[in-house]
């Protein structure tokens, strides 16, 4: 076991109220950003992810006995570590059999005007996603086929909920993300002639027939009810996957991926 | 609340060590098959599912207070139903805030046969994917888009885990998933000339490239380390997905269901 003698700046907690555990136990537990602009990171992949990203990491977390999992991270001088003995860690984490690994990094700063400003705009619009498993998954297919960001209408899963993360692989800290309402957004694509299309599971134009070689933004539905009629009426075109099998729908990140691979394939 | 004498086969248990409660209870903690061959379901909309799909229920148990659940269910005459106290019926089943509803079920008789039978052959060959999730969401996608089955390598998690049914939202009741050996799938989608074809991060033909309109059996890895050098090299062709963006992968229940829906939009 390394000591911890070898990192200056750790140090060793026994309190189960100290202030940045309580921190991280809140940020994790509400799947939200803290009050002073914090996200929660569990595990090593995230943690590395954020600090590859450029994210200034606050805290790091680390569990007693396990501070050789540092030597793997380059971790800045001003970033206090805290080492906490099992049992506070595991109250403070939300996975069953966590690493020993957790950090606090302050949220990037995205921006709507940004998200807009990209040409030949590809942004997906999630219409009250609640699984977070979900929205994590598309960042990362949003990422991967080069779109320009994300736009949460209310009633999303919050993008720093730590199965968002999870599933989002790193793309979270990268792929900007945003809130807005309805009327907003309608708006502000109008205004920068983005195309709206609406994601439905019949009855809209054949993905493949679809010409989204134009700036367009792409609307899904919640898992469970789709879009909202009085969302694709006002929609500019709608979209459908085609599927030759007897299954009513697809699984909404799948279909979401597939719209995003189909728009990178023709462009 | 509707009484349980509407229904003449509701028959109450009082005792945690019911055979048939804990026939569901161990089936649904190990998420495979029973001895007798059943596969237990949770929730209406999974049970629904099954009865359409045309699965022989065994048992349906029904949570006190709730048998008004069961005024929607095609139930046969000869199926058991059990109403069970709360905490016996939250004993027995994986969700925590349940559906009042369960059931043990006949598994589908599936076949390696039946799937290399099929004209056209769109096979799924599961190289050790060890989330249900995952699993499920490539059974659900393969369904709609026409694929022939699927085959699960040693490591597979089981199709008939919980979680992997729910992600299946039905289609594991319908779509054969068959276990194999490694030897015997190569064997046999060569003799039946299927093209076996390794799906790789890079280095593969570009999916749109790739002429899919062949009979083919497309391989996906392990989330975490992908498919084994031994494998990409057993098998015939490499298939990479084109990502412009910087994510060094996709999900590969993503990846898997737009290759499955490239080769339907080529067939």
């Amino acid at each position: 076991m390394q000591s911890a003698s070898n990192h200056a700046h750790v140090r060793i907690v026994q309190s189960w109220q100290n202030a940045r555990v309580k921190e991280l136990r809140t940020a994790l537990r509400k799947g939200e950003k803290t009050a002073s602009g914090l996200i929660a990171l569990e595990g090593q992949h995230l943690v590395e992810e954020a600090i590859f990203s450029g994210l200034r990491i606050a805290t790091v977390f680390v569990r007693s006995g396990s501070l050789d999992i540092l030597s793997h991270l380059p971790i800045l001088d001003r970033t206090a570590i805290l080492e906490l003995p099992s049992d506070i860690f595991a109250s403070a984490v939300t996975t069953e059999s966590p690493q020993p690994i957790a950090a606090l990094a302050e949220a990037p700063a995205f921006s709507l005007e940004k998200i807009l400003a990209q040409p030949h705009s590809l942004i997906v619009v999630s219409a009250g996603l609640q699984d977070p498993g979900n929205l994590g998954t598309i960042v990362r297919s949003a990422e991967a086929f080069g779109a320009s960001g994300i736009i949460a209408l209310p009633g999303t899963v919050s993008i720093w909920n730590p199965k968002t993360l999870r599933a989002a692989a790193g793309s979270a800290f990268r792929l900007p993300v945003v809130s807005a309402t309805t009327q907003t957004i309608f708006s502000a694509l109008r205004a920068k002639r983005i195309r709206t299309v609406a994601t439905t599971v019949d009855h809209g134009t054949p993905a493949q027939q679809f010409d989204l070689t134009q700036p367009t933004a792409i609307f899904i539905g919640n898992e469970g009810s789709g879009l909202s009629p009085e969302l694709v009426q006002q929609c500019d075109e709608c979209i459908t996957i085609p599927s030759p099998g007897p299954v009513e729908s697809l699984n909404v990140a799948i279909a979401a991926s597939i719209l995003l691979y189909e728009t990178s394939r023709q462009r």
